[in-house]
């Protein structure tokens, strides 16, 4: 436990043991997976005793640094609220990477809080006027993905701001999804060049200027239909698409099981694989240091994702 | 035909018989089963040639009043284009009723070349900041449905405007729904008071102060729950959120055919089942009328649901 006071050194990628729905069972079974399998190194934060349990579960004692932190910030715990627990493991957690101590940090805690602690602990990168979260979304042809960005950091962006997330974006859709040239399009309500609100014309407007690909405006049609890899929206929107369509799925599926057509077990393997979450969580760009919401039903095996994506991410941050 | 010079009477619902993907056949039948089936006195406008020869297919002439209108709006014509047709069956249709010649205007035509003669040729009902566009989303429990207004008809409302979306959502939602004492939330990014955007947050503060139930904010997962019977936001948000719905209903079905579960026309009677439009069509509110927008693809069965729709929703109008 000797790397626990640095937090494990500037490469390391820092896990919110505490968080989640399934608690630290699953987290610290996701790290050794992370760790022996996919060489990311891995430094724990959370409650010492639980951690040092679940690590001899897996033989893994002293393989992994572990960071105390007595407090848990409760998974019903929605926006800045967690932020009077500055000895929670989301707080030190972030704490580890704004100090320089880490280059990333992974928790499945609740979104709102750790967007929060993210902004507060981990402060932007140079340049970048406000953070976005991207999340992976699954696309049905050729099984790829597009990223949504924002999906709910920056609830009222400046046209400005819209611009940035097409570049954060990019950078997200290449180092996770080796796109080597992603084509962004901005989220409206028509195709055609000047349509949408005010806010999506301006932002229309400096999408064209920047140093990269841009396809043009979409609609929501193209949100899942891979049309582009970089979906560009503001986090208001960004937020409400994604929430309807998780909740669009599942009504689909509900609904083709109600009709008799498929076993409810079957449908729910399908929904499983589709979760936008399960693509490795959400990431929150434009901090000095790479934050990834996973989800709070996250098991090891996406926990262990989600540390690989930041590691990946991690290695495109300005350090 | 002598009820062709005003347009059949202050009652009559005209439909744009060229409107939608398959011409005045679809519409023409709609027209005939409205009138026999449901007693809705309807008028059609269109090329008159053309409607006569389907007339008498369903021998039916002299018993639905025509007004000729030489010229049809393409398909692909969106936004106010189609404007410099003024002798088309849209703006022929929409000036009869803004002349208050009728009650209703029924069109299958493209959304936004309705919208667009509507609100020029129509014009707002007294008090009314903007127009609306409502429509009725099916969700799952008991085979209901939300209204979700505005679905795209004003891009940029104020909060005060939201506040009478509320209103006109729940005054259809009486009307076209039956629901006798509607309840609203507003769609946002966070349940809890207070959360989302400045424009969600200052209408929330509004929709607290109107005379109609009000649940509260609600979020993407709710779009589809049935957890509350009017779904009110800005129609940028709207409009994405309506078209990633439909996309992501497409999106789901299509995952469950490729993984083989069920049989893709059994999927397909699912997904037409669940087809916002096929809900009676979009109706847009607020106007010294009553218009509804019916999906391009409309059946004659789809057609006669929206006449139904249009003279219910009518007998709620100032007149």
């Amino acid at each position: 436990m000797s790397g626990a006071i640095d937090g494990g050194g500037p490469g390391a990628v820092v896990l919110d043991a505490m968080g989640g729905d399934h608690g630290p069972a699953e987290t610290v079974a996701g790290a050794v997976a992370a760790r022996r399998e996919h060489g990311v190194p891995v430094v724990l934060v959370g409650r010492e005793p639980d951690l040092a349990r679940e690590l001899a579960v897996h033989d893994a004692a002293g393989e992994i640094p572990v960071v105390h932190a007595p407090d848990v910030v409760p998974m019903t715990e929605r926006g800045a609220g967690g932020a009077a627990l500055t000895a929670s493991s989301l707080a030190v957690g972030c704490g580890l990477l704004g100090g320089g101590g880490a280059a990333a940090f992974v928790s499945a805690g609740s979104t709102g809080a750790v967007v929060a602690q993210a902004v507060r602990r981990v402060g932007r990168a140079e340049g970048v006027l406000r953070p976005a979260l991207a999340v992976a979304l699954p696309t049905l042809p050729g099984g790829g993905a597009s990223v949504l960005v924002d999906a709910g950091a920056t609830a009222d962006p400046t046209p400005e701001m819209m611009a940035q997330f097409a570049l954060l974006g990019a950078g997200y859709a290449r180092a996770v999804l080796g796109v080597p040239d992603p084509v962004a399009g901005l989220l409206s309500i028509g195709s055609e060049p000047g349509k949408g609100n005010r806010l999506a014309r301006r932002a229309e407007e400096l999408l064209r200027g920047l140093p990269m690909r841009f396809h043009g405006n979409i609609e929501g049609h193209d949100v899942l239909s891979g049309a582009v890899d970089v979906i560009v929206t503001d986090g208001f929107t960004g937020n409400v698409v994604l929430k309807s369509v998780e909740g669009c799925v599942r009504t689909a599926l509900a609904m083709v099981a109600r009709a008799g057509l498929a076993e409810p077990d079957a449908l729910a393997r399908v929904a499983r694989r589709y979760d936008p979450q399960t693509h490795g969580g959400a990431a929150l760009l434009g901090l000095r240091g790479t934050v990834i919401v996973a989800h709070g039903s996250s098991t090891a095996a996406t926990i262990a994702r989600a540390c690989v994506v930041a590691h990946s991410l991690s290695a495109l941050e300005p350090a």
